[in-house]
């Protein structure tokens, strides 16, 4: 499956990143010695924080799959409401894009004026050029290779999401509902894209951890030979079945009085099986494809 | 405590609700009458959908409660960062708010133009004028009484929810995550106010079954009496345990394999007993403040 699925050209290093100064460097090889360095921890265990492992890594995905498993309970609420992504013209007639797609660019313009872009965790939907931050912003440990570090497949994972999953896991129909509608597919278009993208930092701490096993099929341009290096079925099949048990807890009806006696069948506000499905067809692969993408970089 | 809380001068009838035209008055008439009138019912189960009862409201609260649950699990994994809402002014010196607050006002002014506040059941934070969609927008049927619908307390949710709420449930510190962390807090910020400013649905649908019993209250504009209608402590405090279950249920720690060996005291991303506390102290009480005023306006 992953073959399908074509990275966009690499885009020009951010704006953003290049106003860092040499003296950034020095603080990466701290941050690289010491494991330990004081670059800000972040509480919330994401990049922000100093120390880039394969356990603070892990530790993200968890949480990660919480989000999106929230995020498509959200989203659920509400069906299919197709006008809003792919008909209904805005009535400017300077603006033809979908009523989604027009606020998905708005938010992200204005998300990148208070700093999202910033952290190396987001990558935007639309964005070319991110515009500068009106706010101080945050100075996030440069973790990822800085030739590596752009690679975006949104614009994939925006046709995956609106063609693939979202006829899968919410209703047909239409209530008319756009502005909130649109809320929640940014939010799980973006929970996706995070987490999928998070694979750069996967890759990077699988290099560091064994850059002998990765440099050759990397040389070789072997995209088979290093998606089999990042290939862990047993983990696969442990996120599959631990985000099914997340939609199964998250996604049931909780009522004060518990009814035990499960006689009839329990009903789910997203299907368990299918969440499992998302990460085992779509998620996973897709991370596997950013891994792949941002090794073959790696040495550049 | 609900005396605490003045409402914010009853804003101008929306701009967008003057384009409506006499005939739009048919329909309502005929929506009460018939109490089934297909007025593209949603399966959402929001006021967009065309029956207006104590059920259907009592469902939507229910389902509310999950999103208010989500939200607050969802803003718990930052800490504090009280510069993104506290200080940190703009670099923009045309601009001296907060980041969260530049943030909310951009963002709001962006959904309206997709026409969020169409929908009687959203009130926006600081647009006092609600600028036209851009695109067509869907009618939602007018449930609620014109003189009484523009009953508005965000600005006392902003407060309470930066200054009460939001340190009791989230850790202190600042890990520098602002984008991340304003984005949180506008989910929350929304979810809080759709629940409170729902009491004009509540209020609406008491009134509509017995008027005898409320109109003298209103009359002598006897905030107290009104209250007393209003309040079913049985009824609040199933609420409250309920929510608490949600937050048990929801901030739980999933894991592959269960380990319902409960030896160790169990984790909760956001103190089950809080949320409780949240809807008593706080989101109840507001509910049935924004009902009387909503009553307090229902014979003009």
């Amino acid at each position: 499956r992953s073959k399908e699925f074509k990275a966009r050209e690499t885009q020009k290093p951010r704006k953003l990143r290049k106003r860092k100064k040499p003296k950034k460097k020095k603080k990466k090889l701290r941050f690289r010695r010491s494991g330990m360095a004081k670059v800000n921890v972040s509480d919330s265990g994401t990049v922000g924080s100093s120390v880039l492992s394969l356990d603070s890594i892990r530790e993200s995905l968890i949480r990660q799959e919480d989000t999106i498993v929230f995020s498509l309970i959200g989203r659920a609420q509400f069906p299919l409401n197709s006008p809003a992504f792919e008909g209904s013209p805005s009535l400017d007639s300077a603006n033809s894009s979908s009523l989604t797609e027009f606020f998905v660019r708005e938010i992200e313009f204005l998300q990148a004026k208070v700093g999202r872009y910033e952290n190396p965790e987001e990558n935007p939907f639309f964005l070319d050029n991110i515009p500068h931050s009106v706010f101080p912003t945050h100075k996030y440990p440069t973790a990822l290779h800085p030739k590596a570090l752009s690679v975006n497949i949104n614009k994939q994972i925006w046709d995956v999401y609106f063609k693939e999953l979202l006829p899968l896991f919410v209703k047909p129909g239409d209530d008319g509902n756009y502005p909130s509608t649109a809320a929640s597919d940014l939010a799980c278009l973006q929970a996706l894209s995070r987490r999928i993208h998070y694979g750069k930092f996967v890759a990077e701490v699988k290099f560091r951890d064994a850059p002998q096993d990765y440099e050759p099929a990397i040389r070789a341009k072997d995209r088979e030979a290093l998606m089999k290096l990042l290939t862990f079925e047993k983990v696969e099949e442990m996120v599959k079945k631990r985000v099914q048990k997340k939609a199964e807890t998250f996604g049931q009806e909780v009522k004060c009085i518990s009814d035990s006696g499960d006689g009839s069948e329990k009903k789910y506000k997203v299907d368990p099986f299918l969440v499992s499905r998302i990460y085992g067809e779509w998620l996973i692969p897709l991370t596997k494809f950013v891994e792949v993408e941002y090794l073959l970089r790696r040495l550049d």
